[in-house]
């Protein structure tokens, strides 16, 4: 059986070398890189990663967590977590995760051995939380967090649902809806809290029919907008819990004919990239920074994995509103 | 150290059903799942998925090198992918590939041991397709092929070339304009292709600068827009290389004022699921099936990986318009 050994003495390098290239190659010269990977393909070797790691207790390999694609959120998360993970010579494992695979998911990221997991999908009051700090794998929340209140990355979730509901009434709408996700949720919890407030603070009546507490997929998006159209009074605006939320509300909403803004005023929470898109132009809440939670979280967790630091930042991004042509 | 037998005591079931629960989650009944999880954590064992996977020479590990997700296609078919494989039991090392990072992709996935690799970002004459061949590793292409003309999975790209502009055509255009991607790509080097040949065999003139092969980036997109915009004798309308090019277009256009499709009419193909949003309505060729090709080609490695069949096939989906909002 060919051994690295013998793709060293081939390709006239160290051993050192042929593993720099099979662990880290993006930090390996070109030339060099050629050379060893030449050389694997003509001994035909196949490198154990396994074996390896085993030796090397690491298996450079970080498991994500994450909410589905059709949220563009995750769209913009999950591709800064796997490129900044990539650049930084981690394989990532990833799952989309629903309310319906949730344990399943967890299971299966514990069953394997990975450096750290970085997740979206916690709940408020997830006894995966205790279980992972007992484990003693590095880990970060991103987007949602728990309710111990630590190893987490969120923008300022309740400022956010306070700037959505406020937006709306500084430009006089008195009769405003929310449609949020579930509140076992930190996000959903305190981006309502904060809509509440504002709606407080401003003495804005709230009929409890304007206030829909739903599932963040299409058709439940689409009923909720069925349910607030086919009241006697309708609301004039809209606060959602999220972009993606919003997103699916405009999406039927141009499909119904109703005018936005016109007739409906649209504010999201998130700012995806999507919500800039021409013919969107979503107002939406989000957060002051350009970089995303996920590159943030990423960065935090290897720092974690790798040493640099004892315990992960919690980090909680300052918020403010991104008004385009959705709300009037 | 705790091992697996003693989780099997614990739980009071047969060391199989903890390893069923280990390999397998998702086919364990949940009141046994639950009791060996519990075991688990309250022993807190920490299987080893690596020295189990060096025994069973399995690692139940796909490598999946897709394009980017601003790229709505690897939207649908990353989805598709990982939750097929999650369901099935594999995990999912995905990476985000980009003509810079190509080598280094190949490097990093070839490196690892998997049971098997899905690639979207194989070039028509990529040296890396007998590569796999010699390796042994099961493996299957989506989208692109490689000119050898095996173990993909694509739709039939020269016809919806051909399709795109023949729909122009059909609505009265007679200048018409390309914008594509890469030649050395075989979707974009046969939609290509199939639209030269629809403009020949309908003796439609194309003037040089009509035609613009360009990278799918939303900048190049930008400028190739502009490009056309600068004629004095203008395209009134784009047929596009992927959905992903002419929603970058559109995006623009929109930006700029530009009545689509008053002014220009725009085609785009792959018929991705935000194509359909309610303020783009793109019109679009696409596959006939709604099974989309990311799901195909991991159903076809599965059965690679797990010997259910010798080789694999290759598929070419049929394809028709999906007309929309975008041409007139």
């Amino acid at each position: 059986m060919v051994s690295s050994k013998d793709v060293a003495k081939y390709a006239g390098v160290s051993q050192t070398t042929v593993s720099r290239v099979l662990n880290t190659p993006e930090r390996v010269k070109k030339p060099t890189l050629d050379k060893v990977l030449k050389a694997i393909e003509e001994l035909n070797y196949i490198p154990d990663a396994n074996a390896r790691s085993l030796v090397q207790q690491r298996t450079k390999t970080i498991a994500l967590l994450s909410g589905p694609l059709h949220n563009p959120f995750f769209v913009d998360t999950t591709t800064a977590i796997v490129n900044y993970a990539t650049d930084h010579g981690y394989k990532v494992n990833v799952q989309f995760v629903n309310d319906k695979n949730l344990n399943e998911a967890y299971a299966t990221a514990i069953a394997t051995k990975v450096d750290g997991i970085i997740l979206s999908c916690i709940l408020y009051d997830d006894p995966i939380f205790d279980r992972l700090k007992d484990m003693n794998i590095p880990f970060i929340t991103y987007n949602r967090k728990h309710k111990k209140n630590e190893q987490f990355v969120e923008i300022d979730n309740f400022e956010a649902g306070y700037l959505s509901a406020k937006h709306l009434i500084d430009q006089k709408h008195t009769q405003l809806a929310w449609v949020g996700g579930p509140l076992e949720v930190s996000t959903f919890k305190y981006r309502y809290e904060g809509f509440l407030k504002a709606c407080n603070d401003y003495e804005i009546q709230l009929p409890q029919e304007y206030i829909i507490q739903t599932d963040t997929s299409k058709k439940c998006c689409f009923e909720a907008l069925e349910k607030l159209m086919a009241l006697e009074n309708k609301p004039t605006a809209i606060s959602t819990g999220s972009d993606s939320i919003a997103l699916n509300i405009l999406d039927y909403a141009t499909k119904l004919g109703i005018a936005v803004p016109e007739t409906l005023s649209i504010v999201g929470i998130d700012n995806v990239e999507l919500s800039q898109y021409g013919s969107i132009q979503l107002t939406t809440v989000g957060s002051i920074s350009e970089r995303n939670l996920g590159l943030l979280a990423i960065e935090e967790l290897i720092k974690l994995i790798e040493n640099k630091k004892k315990s992960c930042n919690s980090i909680t991004e300052s918020v403010k509103v991104f008004p385009r042509s959705t709300t009037k």
